[in-house]
């Protein structure tokens, strides 16, 4: 995707250097992160410089490769082989992306309102990404499209990541607070909503960010689409509903407090809230399927109900 | 109500000077601002370092007197009168506060757990606060009782005012991202929701802080009991439904940054969003009547299709 007219991919090899936007900057820099070993590509992942199922899948993958690479016993042809997979499941993970978005585009009207959660485009992903493909490829079929980003509290994946994505690609949006996403859908001016997932399971109940769950309830309330958008790779067969999604339970200090700019250009922390108070910060929600009009994938729009059709 | 073991109204006149609690340094600092002379305290209102209904009200109501005494034609009995009115206003706000709270509590059972949104709390109003009333007077009571307060974005009143008013009166609580409010409500952890009002038509629509309407949805959705708590001084028999409320749309700048405390105890704002995004920022919504289980006013808690019997 463009970013300063460039295109670039979130994370990719270039002679066994392992390079990646660094996440945490955006929206407020621009940075390619370099790490030259698997123990550099472990600590990124782990800290969010990359984040997002496909980003952090390949950067693993890749992270792979490097260990291979720097084993002591210069089996040279089988680390090559590594590296030449670990690209393989990069550019797999892109292609399925965009079929996501072909397919996707053709429920986008011209002149469509879409509302989407958290980020769930090319930064989550190799390239083009999940609920937000559908968005690029309506835009290069010279759709009008306009998105109203939920800012996605607590880490505001939306104000940063998704609203910068949307800048390098020209697409009309506005940032919202999580909280009129409801106003908007029953004004009438939401025409769709998309989402990415974390997880599915056979049953379709879909896991993703805290307040996917919300919005999907508000959507149907409000008789507007709901669709997921999610390559079938994560879609997990042997887990039968969302019951049986374990969710992760985050630090406090992310609701507590915020990471910003200031005026002078200087990145801080700041607390929002009296010293004494704790707080609860669940980082997943789990959707269940009764609410998901369908799921995007690479090789379809599916039911929910209807997953087993792919196996 | 208790700051620091001391008893505080949010507003009150003495001797000619009107006194507020500096709302915008809340969490952080605890200040009394002090204006003695009418045009101040229409600065303190507009500006918000007074807000909500109750104690703008009776800010506003002080102002009149402070004009009223600065008239260069001496009329110093009438004047001391119009001062005596506007302390009767006042104290009748408080009085209907804290009648909001026995008959609220009385909703409230042993180990409860509420979510609340926004701060209607005493800082919202002269003293007791409408939707937080009943939670102080069943803690009062002996109740063991839990609040989830949702931090309420844009402006963070709950994480801000809510959290700091439980501080002080030692009520049991979380600070949650809005998104989450969802999450525990379907978890079966949340028992009761109260709100308080800006506005409640005729119909029982209520116009409250924005993110209300999804929380009444959701609260439906999961069978839980929404309250919407306010002195029946908030209902406007005039206006027949929420579609006649106007929505103030506030400035952008309240979603693409925010204020808080550097470790270094400097107040600053940050940006968290693109410098080229936009946002739109509706101040309140409406909800719908169906929504809301009853309405808890100092006259008895009454359903919103009923509110005809008060007259």
């Amino acid at each position: 995707m463009q970013v300063n007219g460039k295109h670039y991919r979130t994370v990719w090899l270039d002679e066994g250097i392992v390079k990646m936007i660094n996440q945490p900057l955006i929206p407020h820099t621009f940075e390619i992160f370099e790490s030259a070993a698997y123990e550099e590509t472990a600590w990124a992942i782990k800290t969010m410089v990359v984040r997002g199922a496909g980003a952090i899948g390949a950067a693993a993958g890749f992270g792979v490769a490097q260990a291979a690479l720097a084993a002591p016993d210069g089996r040279i042809a089988a680390d090559m082989r590594e590296a030449a997979e670990a690209k393989a499941i990069a550019d797999e993970d892109a292609a399925a992306c965009q079929a996501i978005g072909q397919l996707g585009a053709e429920q986008i009207d011209d002149g469509c309102r879409i509302l989407t959660h958290c980020n769930a485009g090319w930064l989550a992903f190799v390239d083009w990404g999940t609920a937000l493909s559908p968005v690029y490829a309506a835009k290069r079929q010279k759709k009008k499209v306009f998105v109203f980003v939920d800012e996605t509290r607590p880490r505001c994946q939306g104000a940063r990541l998704t609203a910068w994505e949307l800048c390098g690609e020209g697409v009309d949006h506005a940032i919202i607070a999580d909280n009129a996403a409801g106003f908007y859908m029953r004004k009438g001016d939401v025409h769709m909503v998309i989402t990415g997932a974390d997880r599915i399971a056979a049953n379709g109940d879909v896991a993703n960010k805290i307040g996917t769950y919300e919005k999907a309830v508000l959507a149907k309330e409000n008789g507007i689409p709901f669709y997921v958008a999610a390559p079938t790779s994560t879609i997990d067969m042997l887990c039968p509903s969302g019951d049986g999604i374990p969710i992760e339970e985050r630090g406090e200090d992310e609701v507590l407090c915020m990471f910003g700019l200031t005026e002078s250009s200087e990145l801080v922390k700041v607390r929002l809230a009296p010293q004494r108070s704790k707080a609860h910060n669940p980082a997943f929600d789990v959707t269940p399927a009764q609410y998901v009009t369908g799921i995007i994938t690479e090789k379809g729009i599916i039911k929910p109900g209807n997953l087993k059709s792919l196996s």
